[in-house]
């Protein structure tokens, strides 16, 4: 219940800062199409992740709210980006129509890249003394040795036979990367000493593949088409899943391996890491 | 003659750097989209402004090339995502086929995304002194109150009476403000004081708006269809250019105003902006 609490008061005041986000000289047409995909009542983990690492590591998460605020950001565009008709063609994201949809083709594709160049501007504006390493952390946790080589590997292996390292590749840079640089930022703004930034950096590419298996697996449990059908083969024909890879019961033993390892790694801060295991313990538990 | 080698001076050293460009994780397909758009034979001119700018403030351009092959990545990314078919619909560009019709429209927008990235990525990696300072005024230029502004003016005003104020937005967007941020940036990673670092700025404007200007009329005067209509309203009709807001005369009397004012700007830099100061001339001369 503690733990609840918590991650809703982060939420707030980064919800808050989002909503009161500078965005000075932007063309009316691009803040808006930027502010309805960056508005639409997310979770906010990313964001809330790296305010729990920066005070976790003893730092304030008042200064580390404009890197809490670029996580989302670069959550947001890279969700534009993926719902284009070029991509994934999606017309629907948290049940509102997707920003392409809203805003034509053109106008989604500059939001996206609106909302990336933002984060990075609203890094670079810190006025912290860690803000230049942890910049870093976030772009590399983004880039083509993350997040971009997920999202590619997705897109070219279309239709292709789950493979389990390619999967594991695509969780690794789609989801992982981006719930681990949280963690790092988090940590390096707090002026943690490098073991515990390394610690941070395992819980959660830990947290991130259980993350992803759970959301693999909820995808098929909440489609009653699929319910009860627990064969590899059966499993989301054509998607490159986990359990496509290795079957329902696996899939289920290898997330709460990864959560298991996500609270091991967090031995190093002792108490102080309550929040942050008990949100890994929930993950397991969670809905869509 | 003099300027005129010491400009491929600094574009072989910028070219050999982009080339050698480490890009660790990567997959294949990403990497060669993104090299495709980024080795095809640009003129470099942003890039060889930076390191002209870092030395004429007395820096070591050595050190600068991150920054310069940041300027470039960043020019990259943009005309790949301008010429998709939701954009312009481009499908030629320096004689090659462009990203999207090459990788399809799916590997282009992610190469684009990773090249904005990466630039920044690049950056963030430097430990140049004022890497940071440097990574803002670059990532500012590139960002909502610059080039993207004027991208957004540009597409969602497509078909729109030429309007001088609406013109010179896009024009101060798209084209000054990146051709501005290499004489900032340059300037700031030499440590030069910031009377000097503004005297830049003024220089990169004024050759900006010139240069955009020039290649309007270009534009029109490699048309053999158009030469010689010199009316505002014939020239590129439905185009937002400057030229079609003023006409050929007033258009060229004032890029050469502009380009005056490029030059009065480096009077605080005495001789040695030479370079500078004929690179700003020969805008005036230069073929498409």
């Amino acid at each position: 219940m503690k733990e609840k609490e918590t991650l809703n008061a982060y939420k707030e005041r980064l919800e808050r800062f989002l909503s009161d986000l500078p965005m000075a000289g932007a063309p009316d047409k691009l803040r808006e199409a930027m502010r309805y995909s960056l508005l639409n009542g997310g979770k906010r983990l990313r964001g809330c992740l790296l305010l729990a690492a920066c005070e976790l590591g003893g730092g304030d998460a008042e200064q580390a709210l404009p890197f809490a605020a670029a996580m989302e950001m670069i959550h947001a565009y890279s969700l534009i980006h993926d719902d284009l008709p070029a991509m994934d063609n999606d017309t629907m994201r948290r049940g509102k129509p997707t920003n392409h949809v809203v805003f034509g083709e053109a106008l989604a594709i500059l939001a996206g890249d609106a909302l990336l160049t933002h984060a990075v501007e609203i890094m670079a504006s810190s006025r912290h003394p860690r803000a230049f390493a942890a910049l870093g952390e976030i772009i590399r946790a983004a880039g083509i040795g993350g997040m971009l080589a997920g999202q590619t590997l997705d897109v070219t292996n279309e239709g292709a036979e789950p493979d389990i390292a390619l999967v594991r590749d695509i969780h690794r840079g789609k989801t992982a990367a981006m719930l681990t640089a949280p963690l790092t930022a988090g940590l390096i703004l707090a002026g943690a000493e490098s073991e515990r930034v390394e610690a941070g950096r395992k819980y959660g590419q830990h947290l991130g593949m259980a993350f992803q298996i759970v959301d693999d697996l909820l995808d098929v449990e909440g489609d009653p088409a699929l319910m009860g059908k627990t064969l590899g083969k059966d499993i989301e024909a054509g998607k490159l899943t986990w359990p496509a890879c290795v079957g329902m019961e696996q899939a289920r033993l290898d997330a709460q391996e990864h959560i298991r390892q996500a609270v091991d790694a967090l031995a190093p801060f002792g108490e102080k890491a309550g929040f942050l295991r008990a949100l890994a313990l929930s993950t397991l538990h969670r809905e869509q």
